[in-house]
């Protein structure tokens, strides 16, 4: 039976600190829960309700995870959805590795996106265009925020996220390096490589300036109405479109 | 001074059956209010702190609007911002008017778009992108919900929003309809037209199949790495940025 003591321990994993002391997150919903099952995160708890088993019972059985069948009442109490008929899992998070750009690589950085929303939403996109990697600056939404993991959409199990001080990282880039910028050359006819970072910065200041040095082009989305800017995560994924578009034409 | 009365009447406001039996919605924060202030909607009421006056005197002085002068933490209590240091404007809601396809002219329909954030992501990349007409299934979110105004970040002041039972409409267009679809023909590839309509379907289901028959185009973006599918608004933005592209390179 589940304890008092293991849902206080699941529900305390909503706030960063507790995740941080614990080394633990958790996700929650069919899908997220899903893909979790099926990546190589350690999972410890599991938890799960009837309509999950009957969907998923070879996934469950051959997870080595505490287990616990419960009410879609129970999981709404403890997570942060409104109603959820699936299940909860606890696993833990992973080492921050050294982040390493291979030679024909395509990565992501993000300077100073605090909406998890936008994290969640980019790690998605960068999972749709086959960019395994997303480097991130310290000030950045955590991904281990129920949010952040939630809008991912099980995509988090697929991208690797590295946070880090990005100017010194930059300094050291010899792949090229695009900004997005609102006054940057028009991407629709810009050169755009099969390798390299490209920068996403803050969603009201963007990139921050002490980084700008580090650019070796600027870029823009080409604003043919009247809205002011992009949502950050809306622009990133029409960047990405336009690299891979671009690879995918040659 | 401001009474309850206005107070309780602006409150009621958040929640759409209040919304049509008073013909009237209210937007809050700096950018959406500065966007109401300059656009053609007839603004009834306007509450303002004295960083928003000292900041947009010339918006306020020819406003005919009644105008309070508030705290912070007054906004704070009527709308649904948790910090507003900005405005808080109400304004009447515009008929319905009846959707017409300009022959040059691109528009987007939407299909059974429920969240209120991805249609206010739309409505802002639909302005970025110089689309001006939306047309959406009854089923869609509501264009004066606060969600969808606050993500449209003022753009839904310059797009036109027309509800209508979307069957009926499609099977008068003479132009291209254009469906996203996980299986359609790769964007990329694909003749993409001037003029026509790019139908998005819902957040979970897709289009709905009672539209399908009036699809002339299937289209997909094609999917590199393995997310199993984008967020719509996302999608949306995808797309028209190959519809704006492809024309912009003729």
């Amino acid at each position: 039976m589940l304890s008092k003591n293991t849902v206080k321990f699941i529900k305390s994993l909503q706030q960063k600190k507790f995740r941080r002391q614990e080394n633990a997150f958790f996700v929650e919903g069919a899908k997220n829960v899903t893909e979790l099952l099926n990546s190589d995160y350690e999972i410890t708890h599991l938890l799960f309700t009837e309509t999950f088993k009957s969907e998923q019972w070879s996934l469950i059985k051959r997870c080595g995870a505490e287990k616990y069948e419960v009410s879609p009442n129970q999981l709404g109490a403890i997570g942060t959805f409104q109603t959820n008929e699936a299940a909860i899992a606890v696993a833990k998070i992973k080492e921050n590795a050294v982040f390493r750009l291979n030679p024909d690589e395509l990565a992501l950085a993000l300077d100073d996106v605090r909406d998890p929303g936008n994290l969640g939403t980019i790690i998605r996109v960068a999972d749709w265009y086959g960019i395994k990697k997303l480097i991130l600056s310290e000030q950045c939404a955590d991904l281990y925020n129920p949010k952040v993991l939630n809008s991912s959409m099980g995509s988090f199990t697929r991208v690797a996220l590295f946070y880090t001080d990005l100017g010194p990282y930059l300094r050291t880039v010899k792949a090229p390096v695009y900004g997005a910028f609102l006054d940057g050359d028009n991407i629709y006819r810009s050169q755009l490589s099969k390798n390299g970072i490209i920068l996403m910065g803050n969603e009201s200041k963007g990139i921050s300036r002490e980084l700008i040095p580090y650019i070796t082009h600027k870029i823009t989305i080409p604003q043919i109405g009247l809205a002011e800017s992009l949502n950050v995560a809306i622009a990133t994924a029409v960047i990405c479109d336009n690299f891979r578009r671009s690879t995918w034409e040659i």
